[in-house]
């Protein structure tokens, strides 16, 4: 009996966005890869064990049959994706998809995402709480950015859905997590359909009934 | 009389580490460039004007003679630099230069850059101020980060001084600035005086008196 090692280890936490980006990767391409998932809300990326891979504690992780390891997942999404359809080959166009990669990590992540971490993984009387209001109008900034782009083209990798479109698509289709409407913004909308029925889609699991809880309280 | 116009425009200010980067590598190149200074700290990102090349409000952006547009610091590290000695081809280490950058834009940047800000930028009564303890705890932790790469590694670019290199110094050398001390991290002191070192390297240029005059205030 032979015990097949995947080639690629994802440490990640399933119903985080900046996680689900390598899954919905993973799953495009029709990789093999074992998933560790770790608990980065409730401090599993602060052991020493997990410290020793990555000392900025954070998840998604990936590790190479060979023991060397790269976080990021945007950095993890790029090196992935060379030399296949997720990534364009031509130089200009990789870099705009760098440029809404990055732009994700800085002036959309730090409000959509953290809104939604906020109401669905703090105390209904967390003082963090009262951050909701200003990341919430944050938030309508970066996707009122994204839907004038999306006012003239299709995708944000290029003439074809790439990896800036996965990094974007991640928490901006549980935007409402967090008490961010999507309803202004049609394009964003129709892009996030367009993202749905691309071959091998997979959507983000299900919260637990815990975080479902706080979640369906009033914004 | 003929005018002939650089194939680059740089929009930048010139005080801002964001845009000092893009002026870094384009001095180590050589290469030919206009640049335009935009007072970010003063509204000169929100003209109708200025929206129209970039919607979301933020210098450095760079515009060829064609006309398109390419906004995002280290974005426009990673196009300028593909095919100079100041981005690896190799695969592996392309993918830990672009996870420095990430980490620089997602864990470094949002603290050492906003802490400096603040301190220069905003009134000295400014309630913002409030935020300097947490972004200066913040800070530390990035440079423990980097301090604990630098034990093992003289670069964060992979085998050669490179683009995240240049990101990640850009506020760094000015995190004094923002009130975050180098003095604990020796290993990023040394790799800031190989930065320095490097053929080519211009510093940032001086701020105004006013700022300067806010920056030398008791943190």
């Amino acid at each position: 009996m032979t015990s097949v090692r995947a080639p690629l280890t994802v440490y990640g936490m399933s119903v985080s966005g900046n996680c689900h980006k390598v899954r919905m990767l993973l799953e495009h391409l029709g990789s093999r890869y074992e998933w560790v998932e770790v608990d980065s809300a409730n401090g599993q990326t602060h052991t020493p064990g997990f410290l020793a891979l990555n000392p900025n504690a954070k998840v998604p992780l990936v590790q190479r049959d060979d023991g060397r390891v790269l976080p990021e997942s945007n950095a993890i999404l790029f090196w992935l994706a060379e030399g296949t359809p997720y990534l364009s080959t031509d130089g200009w166009e990789r870099a705009q998809t760098l440029r809404w990669m990055f732009f994700e990590q800085y002036s959309h992540e730090p409000c959509v995402a953290v809104a939604r971490f906020i109401r669905g993984w703090t105390a209904i009387d967390s003082p963090r709480r009262a951050e909701l209001p200003q990341l919430q109008a944050r938030a309508a900034q970066a996707l009122a950015v994204m839907e004038r782009h999306l006012a003239q083209a299709d995708w944000f990798s290029g003439r074809h859905y790439g990896i800036a479109d996965i990094a974007l698509f991640a928490y901006t289709d549980v935007a409402a997590d967090g008490g961010v409407t999507l309803a202004p913004y049609p394009a964003v909308l129709a892009w996030l359909r367009r993202v749905r029925a691309q071959p091998g889609f997979v959507p983000m699991p299900p919260v637990s009934p815990q975080v479902q809880a706080l979640l369906v309280q009033p914004a």
